[in-house]
């Protein structure tokens, strides 16, 4: 018997508690996918900014360490060319910066996050996860086939009912619903429309009244407040990120870290002038200056590539204008205790809530 | 005993039921107060956009059918005059939609959006209410004496962390945690920036977090999910306006009520086309086309008069494209119903939740 209300979600993927790290590129990695599963977790390796031979040894790593059901993360956005003249206009809009750090324009061509693709879809036939997790929508039904094939569990996440709706409808096991207040890219695959976006309050049980598929709850929960928050509105499950960004099993980058340590409830926005598509982080220079939203940003995700001279210079001086800190609305409600610890205290947080609810 | 877990408001007031009525300029008056006031709950009367001697019938009108503490509502704005070229180019912005409908420039000079001032001090001090709540921060100091003077609990909105410490510093009884997913006007008085607003999940647990005094959830609660959702993440009460929009005793216009029964999770933004400040409302051809944020507006309340005649010829023709159909994120749960049951449902649901968590 479990002690949580609703066990759909963890009876059919045998794990002890409703609770998935986000996969975070760049941010996560087998210590933290570890570390959620010894809690009792769903650990989550992302996988769309590295190479399927990095992918396939962190699997393995990771099952080294725990016999929880993995969940692997992969992109499934549709790769656009930018025409020249849209990635002319951007670097000229950087120029400016350029000239005030001394660096000349970025050499570097790729953005280094690919959509889901046949080698991605080999590593995960080989590997055969129990978890198969998408962003930006779905993969090309045969692809899609492809992983359903190997019996995994394949989930991705809906900002809007209507998403929700299209991806129960091609065959999804569970459905993200990431409220506006997530940190990171926004999953926004139908309408690209920022100011319609509805907060997790009011998407999440507007998701689990319109699909059959039990619903995960990400979006500014950050201890066992928003964890119980959440299964009350009718979660199967939560999925947390920004929780654990500053634990030390979390890869941010050092200047994030230290951001992180002073984030405010209002010190984060929308922003696409790092990548190209809308992410959640802490407010930045280049935010500020730039956007949050900006219109002539090339595709996702050509509008890194021109920002990499300029975070490279600045980074080393402590100057964190020019990368993204990406961050939940509920950042200043994360510590930098172990990963083991964070979930623990939020399982705990949310059970005892629930008790003293009652 | 109460059967609530949290009882610190509802013993501190003398009500059954920790749920506020939001007091909505427009659509809330004597039967929604009553309404909600005989589910248990606290009936509140917008008095921001009526005359004093209209407040003083209202207030009458519900004491008659009630002995629940009435929550007279003010906005605390401070009163601009906008420049007049500003108010030039606003109706420049206008006039290629008073040609298409064949309409002069509005005549209308003010936006009956009027601060707490001294006579709306006497009235209160006349009528002397159990709770007295502000919009857009607090009045000046010795207005605000005078409403404690009388032994008022004085109340407030805060969109942030910030705001909720600085209405705590100045002596509120209770702050309402206004989530991103409100509809009608954002409480926003210290910053204006609507790409950093907190969604209710991030908001409420720190607000609660931040301050000594009890608080009110609102935002995106449609529902005995939402409510319980709210308690779990520290609320003391949840104040709701957009789940009686539809009720019989709502006092909103035709064209409202039919777009609301159409409303999706997806389907509002926040505006400041309609009055000057941000609020939020079903998307509207307006909002379209000249916002949903547009730079040029007046300052509130002057953008309303300008739009008068426009809206004066649009609505009886069915066309609700120049009048605010205000609405929160979660529109699309709510129900026709009497507000009396929509209260029990909403109170029943909260409870029976509770107790189906433990």
């Amino acid at each position: 018997m479990s002690v949580w209300h609703d066990a759909r979600l963890i009876d059919r993927l045998g794990v002890e508690h409703p609770l998935w790290l986000a996969p975070m590129a760049g941010a996560g990695g087998v210590d933290l996918a570890v570390a959620v599963a010894r809690a009792g977790g769903v650990p989550s390796l992302p996988c769309a900014s590295i190479t399927t031979a990095q992918a396939l040894e962190q699997i393995e790593a990771v099952r080294r360490e725990t016999s929880a059901p993995i969940n692997l993360n992969f992109f499934a956005h549709e790769a656009v060319e930018p025409d020249a003249a849209a990635v002319r206009a951007w670097r000229e809009r950087l120029a400016p910066y350029e000239r005030e750090l001394g660096v000349g324009p970025a050499t570097s061509a790729g953005g280094g996050r690919a959509p889901f693709d046949d080698a991605m879809c080999r590593l995960v036939e080989a590997s055969r996860p129990a978890i198969v997790s998408f962003h930006f929508g779905l993969p090309a039904p045969p692809l899609l086939q492809r992983v359903k094939a190997i019996g995994a569990f394949v989930v991705s996440s809906a900002t809007t009912v209507e998403e929700a709706r299209w991806l129960e409808a091609r065959g999804v096991d569970a459905i993200i619903a990431q409220g506006y207040e997530a940190g990171g890219h926004r999953a926004t695959f139908l309408d690209g429309s920022m100011s319609t976006q509805p907060g997790l309050f009011a998407l999440l049980p507007q998701v689990v009244d319109a699909v059959h598929v039990p619903v995960i709850a990400a979006g500014g929960i950050a201890d066992g407040r928003g964890m119980a928050a959440a299964l009350s509105l009718g979660a199967a499950a939560v999925q947390l990120g920004t929780a654990f960004l500053r634990s030390p099993q979390s890869l941010v980058a050092p200047l994030h870290r230290q951001a992180l340590a002073h984030a405010r409830d209002d010190g984060t926005a929308v922003t696409n002038v790092y990548t190209g598509r809308p992410a959640r982080g802490l407010v930045t220079r280049l935010m500020r200056e730039l956007g949050p939203m900006a219109d002539d940003v090339p595709p996702f995700p050509h509008a890194a590539a021109a920002l990499s001279a300029l975070r490279a210079k600045a980074e080393p001086n402590g100057d964190a204008s020019f990368q993204p800190l990406w961050a939940g609305q509920a950042a200043a409600l994360c510590t930098a205790d172990d990963a083991v610890d964070i979930c623990r205290r939020i399982i705990h947080g949310a059970l005892s809530r629930a008790a003293a609810n009652s």
